[in-house]
């Protein structure tokens, strides 16, 4: 699918060209940390993935033991995929074979233990929205419910006691069969205990994704769940500071952030966004992002000069994980489906907080009077005017 | 200064391990460019930056040709430095020693034609505040309009027609000889046209700042002048989204970020913080950080289980500026002084702001309204809770 081309990965490939001392500099200024903590992972599932075609990664974050509260040891994990058949099948039989890849790697992501799973945007159809065209794509969209994606996880949830975010194009019949861009939260005893809309829709480039749905209505839910406090932030959400604070004011302790973005477009902020996020908001980010090139039937354009074309760009996965302290894991790669897991001691993110302060600094109110008089059509900016 | 073993320079040691295809991709991913866009630095300049121990660097960031506007380009320089003499030397004895240093690199400057140019956060003195102790360190603060700091940049500015932006602790004597930590600006006819103080006051680590000066009760002002709309986000409050937010809601299209900053405290967040300030906003942002050990007379702690020292901890350095594109310049050293230039074009904010829409997405209504209720003590965050 057009990848045979692309890096593999930027992570291994500066880790690669340094060693010794320099490598262990690189890892404390780049990674945040001289080590990785890696985390063994099965041989059987090593195999498994080998067959498959998709990586496995893990890796550890530990927090200091403190007197009063246990440890509390989570085990995180996200998968970035590429689509399984091309875009012009049948919408039930792409669906179903997407179905059929994700399932062996929730299976390995099982057998490593992993409590909460996030798939990445939009995960069970081709990303279409580059083609402004309604159909056949609008007919991927599904009720959160008891939608095909949701049916298919729910079983997958009870079985392994998982917690699965599954982020779809929605359904709402019951609000005029409109269509909202959807992260659903299934517990591990497979029921849905709610469901986040995607807060800020992008029009960039191929990007016109209002094209289909709207701004969410749902707010900045955290969902209390067995295995901590976990919230969404979809996609395009990762530029704006103030969706990622209110997921951090709501008491989230980690934020999933499935994403669908192209190299040429956001590769350069890929590793900016979500970690400082994590940093700022004193709380465990994951970021996930699609791989492989998507070709589409029918031509599009970009309103960029650019001819019209049938492919969307490059997806270049390199999901990642970063700590409330600021540490990250590498990138899973920019090319190949991915498991990648983290054992996450959720601890570190109060410890964080009273070290750094960030809450206790922040003087909400001034911002709250300031952003208050910005909304206003009214509103005089604090210029001081040249002479 | 206890520099000796200290690595150089983390983006050197990785340029110089990659080569060829290699090396485009990690600038590509990496800095968000392919060429850095160096600009070149006139050889007296450089040999003069030799003989006084400072590096300097100077990069471009091209915009594209707009039909109604012509480019706006401005040349940006930052200074990052080491204190100039032991510090229980006799404090006006410590600031003519900064100061000397500082005129030869203004001087340069000047030479290679920079605009508007920002010193480090209390560029005339040692960062003392880890001491705790009140005397002699409080002896350096002075007045913003005619201060010794204001009086020597004054000069400058007029004979080389260049905005200075200076950082310094300020001592107010109308309001009661209260203590600030705030950036003076001065404009190129030597008039003192507005300062800001620092709006966010670490108590983390060995910075127990508030032992000295409050909150700042300046708000967020954007200084408009005749290279632009510039504004100051002095050290700490860069680890703060809304701070940055506000800057930009009242216009900024360069933000100094004034810094003094350790190793082991925060040089994994360094490339980070300013860099998505300068994407999530879509402005320039140029973040400054001192260099070097600084020694005190007496021992002091730090609460965190060292034994008592005398040495804060190394200032890295490794200044760097970020376009609105999210693209950035190679940081200066971690261990040496250093001059920083970046000729800007400021249409590139608008043209990124056109690109991605961050500010028409921005929904600032919706988290006005969410904010103002977390501020309340009856606050009930949205959280659906486990079953």
């Amino acid at each position: 699918m057009g990848t045979a081309s692309e890096l593999q990965s930027l992570d291994k490939l500066v880790s690669n060209a340094l060693s010794g001392q320099d490598l262990q500099e690189f890892n404390r200024i780049h990674y945040g940390r001289i080590s990785n903590h890696e985390l063994e992972i099965k041989k059987n599932n090593i195999l498994f993935g080998n067959e498959n075609h998709f990586e496995i990664a893990a890796y550890k974050f530990p927090a200091n033991k403190e007197e009063i509260r246990k440890p509390r040891i989570v085990k995180a994990g996200v998968i970035q995929n590429s689509i399984a058949i091309p875009t012009d099948q049948p919408v039930t039989k792409q669906r179903c074979a997407i179905f059929e890849k994700i399932r062996k790697i929730i299976e390995t992501a099982a057998d490593e233990g992993v409590n909460i799973l996030c798939l990445q945007e939009a995960w069970s159809m081709p990303f279409a929205f580059c083609t402004r065209e309604k159909q056949p794509w609008c007919e991927f969209a599904e009720s959160a419910l008891d939608g095909p994606s949701t049916l298919f996880l729910k079983e997958l949830a009870i079985k392994y006691g998982m917690i699965i975010i599954s982020p779809i194009l929605e359904r709402d019949e019951v609000h005029g069969d409109t269509i909202w861009n959807t992260a659903v939260v299934i517990n591990e005893m497979g029921k849905v205990i709610g469901k986040h809309r995607k807060n800020h829709i992008p029009r960039v480039g191929d990007f016109n994704e209002s094209t289909y749905y709207f701004e969410g209505n749902t707010g900045h839910p955290v969902f209390e769940t067995s295995f901590g406090k976990i919230a969404v932030n979809i996609c395009y959400g990762r530029h704006h500071p103030l969706n990622w604070l209110m997921f951090g004011i709501n008491g989230a302790e980690i934020v999933f952030n499935p994403s669908a973005t192209v190299a040429g477009l956001s590769e350069h902020l890929w590793a900016v966004e979500a970690r400082n996020a994590a940093i700022a908001n004193s709380y465990f980010t994951c970021a996930i992002n699609r791989v492989g090139t998507e070709k589409f039937p029918n031509e599009f354009t970009s309103g960029d000069g650019k001819t019209a074309h049938k492919e969307f760009g490059h997806f270049y996965g390199s999901s990642y994980i970063t700590a409330p302290d600021g540490s990250r894991t590498p990138g899973l790669s920019r090319v190949k489906d991915g498991l990648l897991i983290a054992e996450l001691d959720l601890n570190l993110c109060r410890q964080i907080k009273d070290k750094w302060g960030f809450g206790m600094t922040q003087r909400l109110d001034l911002y709250v009077n300031s952003l208050s008089k910005a909304v206003n059509h009214d509103f005089e900016p604090q210029v001081v005017p040249r002479d």
